[in-house]
């Protein structure tokens, strides 16, 4: 018997001692986060599969994983011998996992679930449709404790002040803002999961997950009282006597439950539904006032601190590119042996040689030729392909600057391109440009630009299914809400301050993968009039040109060149005076030569 | 006393006999319907305000009408001496009614309104309102039977049959499919209130709202038994022969009620809530199914037969419109007198001279200078104005024909334009040109698209606060769903045979307003593919040039300017086979030269 069968032969156990027909096993913790510290890797553990989406059923006699098809070839390989069926979502045929519970489970079943990493929304919706077919829900199964003898302890990584120098308003402030929120929606208090909203909040980061400098916490707010709920071990004198000042005090993680029990007796406490755990939401119970984050949109608008920070961490992150460009020309010039993986660990060392780096914001995608079409390809050292000097390579990379947070994705032509990659290439910069130019008035949405980014694609019956932009922390998560440009409507207008990727892409299987992106800020436009009102626009953050070689000028109105040559001056003239020599400006220059028909 | 003052009082009285505190009288019927019968208009009768927009509320001692920003002068005009108050909905300072009540009326007290003219949806949002703050709602006052002596009978227009030569598709192929999506739907029957769905469910139309060739009706489906509920007298012999052979039994209009009780019994009854009257969802109880529309989309979807007659339409209705601008030119020329209301007159009289014309498909809106920035403009007795050879002139206009349903939007210059002018036609033209030439992948919402339409305005500092796009009845209703081309989110994707305006403008108020509309067909685009799926694209269904001497070719592509010359080449070889005269061959083909630089 297999460890992946022993493991799940245990859960069986626990199963029928409580009664359950099926275990839903998400991948997922109680802050509703992206990426999962080791310890919530429960799905992983149990199943042996490593992607970052799946979710594992288990009944008496079967086990399955529901996983997307990034995953499908993965997840088969990963799977074999287990005795785990592979759902694969998205396929017609394969009925969602509510679906197949309501099917395979007899009426009078229970299927158990641990409330802790199912957000009440989540949770909510699970019990309604298993409901309708008479199957009962237990959202107290977490066997997880006693299962799991050698579970990774909760990250232990030190909290410390992210300093007002480089957040721009202090922890007293933004609580009084979300406690005067909170006060319109008719609660005394604020209760927060979300890991990124608290590390906002107090002005306060740590390690506890890959690439997102967040420290594992809840807090509540409260005018009188508020309590940040972490491992005591993370706050040392200094941070406890910081957050004291700020009026916050230090609780054990795990007496979080306890405290709202006794709070909800005299207390209104806001929650967001969606982003908290249903077994929380349960203890607040009937005084909970239920709405959207409180916090998501002031945290997406930047002050102006924040942004003159990015902006410096823009320039230093375009020196570590035009280090990372260069040394893979040289390579390739000199025949010298390039992986992928080669390519992360450069990124990774020249970022480190600029000030105030902390971190990557994500592991780099180094996609080269056929691996650039894999969306959210990440190079193993399986995988790993060597790179030539011909064809296309796509990076996308980012880092996790003390003020702020940069994310880039440049597609490059090592040899010379071809017609085709040329095309492919411009389409997508004149959906990149349509964005960058784009005018719009105060409320417009980002699902309302994302055609514009799309257009001249679908114009030649292409298209890319991922979104053309989500939100980025500062020096926080590079992924945020609450705003994104993308096809699916999101009810939420830009704003001046909010920091947006613009990243159209294009992928064509088994050739290619071509994606170009910088981050943008939108800004108040001086078109704004009294007739017609406020108008905003972007402006572009990121500092590092586009391939000049890749553009077919045939493709491109004067405008759209015009913007190109524009863009690369500001490029230049923002980098040259960081470079530290003549074969880097030299080659800078070159790089962002103008474009001319 | 006035009449008004008399008729309020008398409300009050019954208000008070009632335990009435207020009662909300809305600008609204049992369907839902856009425009009105004469018998449904109480809320003119009561408060002597003719707008097509507005609500009355009146309590013991207050009247207050509710109304937006296109009506507040007509109705502070209108409401001179009724002492009912304005209230001008949409200004921050104005509360919503619901909050209005929350505010004026005692905990305790009851709201009451008649849930004929509530959808089931408005009405709970109203008590849900209402019993936040303790008001209690009764849906049941509806006084007007009593109050109302000379109130205008129900429509009595005869029923005719819509040939499926023209509908292309049998009513009894209809009913098939909607009662098919009833069964998916879990229900037995299906209960339908709006009154386009009914005519286009049964090929049926009538007279009985202005411009609209609908029947005031209910329609009950079953696989057995279907009943039709209306005045009998609208039914002859050859219709009710007609009808019964579809499977569908008339029965009297005021039976509905009483024959929903009954069936609620034993049937589960599709039903949508917004578009019924919360009275008959309440009837029904609780075995109603609720959802949207089962009919609003194969509705929308138009057939072969329907397509090819709207073309044959629009062919007839753009001689019309020849006719009708070679005129305006004659009469500009020769100095005879022409005026706003004398367009709507001769717009009537060519369209009348085609063949199959039924009725013009809403009042003209022909908005000479100033007046063409008021959106809604209808000009009156009162307001038309001479047109004189100068400025500019927008006329919106279309017909009912047994074929199709024709809406277009023309702006044009009567003497030499400014630079403005120009400018501000092609930025409209631009947004025109954008949807018209749109591919877009399956699935793509109309939200999606709007904002092409609106962003060469927008890199102006303009923009207009109307939709884009609307979908347009086949011999129905102007402005039907369920897509649209608009701002606001929409749910539902564009398919083909889907019917829908592209009419950008622009409005400077007190200068001039300029709107350009086709109606466009979606169809399938040649560039799906294997890889990237299926696009689509949209065709020009109207055919009358836009005016050439308009265009600053300066703002535009070279692209741009090929689609209008392509769409003036269609419009030449479709009209001129049908013109009559050499004149009216030489003046389009005058009006159909291509741009050049």
């Amino acid at each position: 018997m297999s460890i992946i069968h022993a493991r799940i032969e245990g859960l069986r156990k626990k199963m029928a001692q409580a009664g359950i027909a099926a275990d839903i096993i998400p991948q997922s913790d109680p802050h509703q986060s992206e990426y999962l510290a080791a310890h919530w890797q429960v799905r992983k553990w149990l199943s042996g599969f490593t992607g970052s989406a799946g979710t594992l059923v288990v009944t008496a006699d079967r086990a399955l994983l529901w996983t997307d098809s990034r995953y499908f070839l993965q997840a088969a390989q990963e799977l074999e011998g287990s005795d785990i069926e592979l759902m694969k979502d998205g396929l017609p045929e394969t009925p969602s996992i509510e679906a197949w519970l309501c099917k395979e489970l007899p009426a009078g079943a229970t299927v158990g679930v641990d409330g802790m990493v199912y957000s009440a929304t989540a949770l909510k919706q699970l019990a309604t449709a298993l409901a309708a077919n008479d199957i009962a829900l237990d959202a107290d199964f977490a066997p997880m404790a006693e299962l799991w003898n050698s579970r990774p302890e909760l990250p232990g990584d030190a909290i410390f002040i992210h300093e007002e120098k480089y957040a721009g308003e202090s922890a007293q402030s933004k609580i009084a803002r979300i406690l005067a929120a909170a006060k319109v929606a008719k609660a005394d208090s604020v209760f927060i999961s979300a890991l990124d909203e608290i590390a906002w909040l107090l002005n306060i980061r740590s390690s506890d997950v890959n690439c997102n400098p967040v420290a594992t916490a809840y807090l509540y707010l409260n005018p009188t009282k508020s309590v940040l709920f972490t491992d005591p071990a993370k706050v040392d004198a200094k941070v406890a006597k910081y957050l004291a000042a700020a009026g916050v005090e230090v609780a054990p993680y795990g007496d979080v439950s306890r405290f709202l029990a006794l709070n909800a007796k005299t207390d209104t406490i806001y929650v967001e539904p969606a982003k908290t755990a249903a077994t929380l939401v349960e203890v607040i119970g009937s005084r909970a006032v239920t709405g959207g984050s409180l916090t998501a949109l002031p945290k997406a608008v930047k002050n102006l601190t924040q942004i003159a920070g990015v902006r410096k961490a823009m320039a230093r992150d375009g020196v570590a590119l035009v280090k990372l460009f260069m040394e893979v020309e040289r390579r390739l010039a000199e025949g010298i042996r390039l992986t992928e993986l080669d390519m992360a660990a450069l990124g990774t060392k020249y970022r480190a040689e600029g000030d105030l780096y902390v971190d990557d914001s994500f592991e780099m995608i180094a996609g080269y030729g056929p691996h650039g079409a894999i969306v959210h390809y990440s190079a193993t050292e399986e995988s790993s392909s060597d790179i030539h000097p011909t064809g296309l390579l796509l990076v996308d990379s980012g880092a996790q600057y003390l003020d702020g947070t940069t994310d880039i994705t440049r597609t490059v032509a090592l040899g010379t391109p071809t017609a085709q990659e040329r095309a492919d290439f411009t389409l997508v910069m004149k959906g990149h440009i349509a964005i960058a130019t784009a005018v719009f008035p105060q409320g417009t949405r980002g699902d309302q630009l994302d055609g514009m980014a799309r257009i001249a694609l679908w114009k030649h019956g292409l298209n890319y299914l991922h979104g053309t932009g989500h939100g980025v922390g500062h020096f926080l998560n590079v992924h945020e809400g609450p705003q994104s440009i993308r096809l699916n409507h999101v009810n939420v207008a830009l704003q001046p301050g909010m920091i947006t990727s613009n990243e159209p892409g294009l992928y064509r299987a088994g050739v290619h993968g071509i994606r170009c992106e910088n981050l943008v800020l939108c800004v108040p436009s001086s078109l704004s009039n009294k007739e017609f009102g406020q108008f905003y626009a972007f402006e572009p953050l990121t500092m590092f040109p586009f391939d000049i070689n890749l553009f077919d000028l045939t493709l491109m109105s004067d405008e759209e060149i015009e913007w190109v040559n524009n863009y690369h001056d500001t490029v230049r003239a923002t980098l040259l005076p960081l470079l530290a020599t003549d074969d880097q400006r030299e080659w800078l220059t070159r790089k962002t030569a103008h474009l001319c028909r």
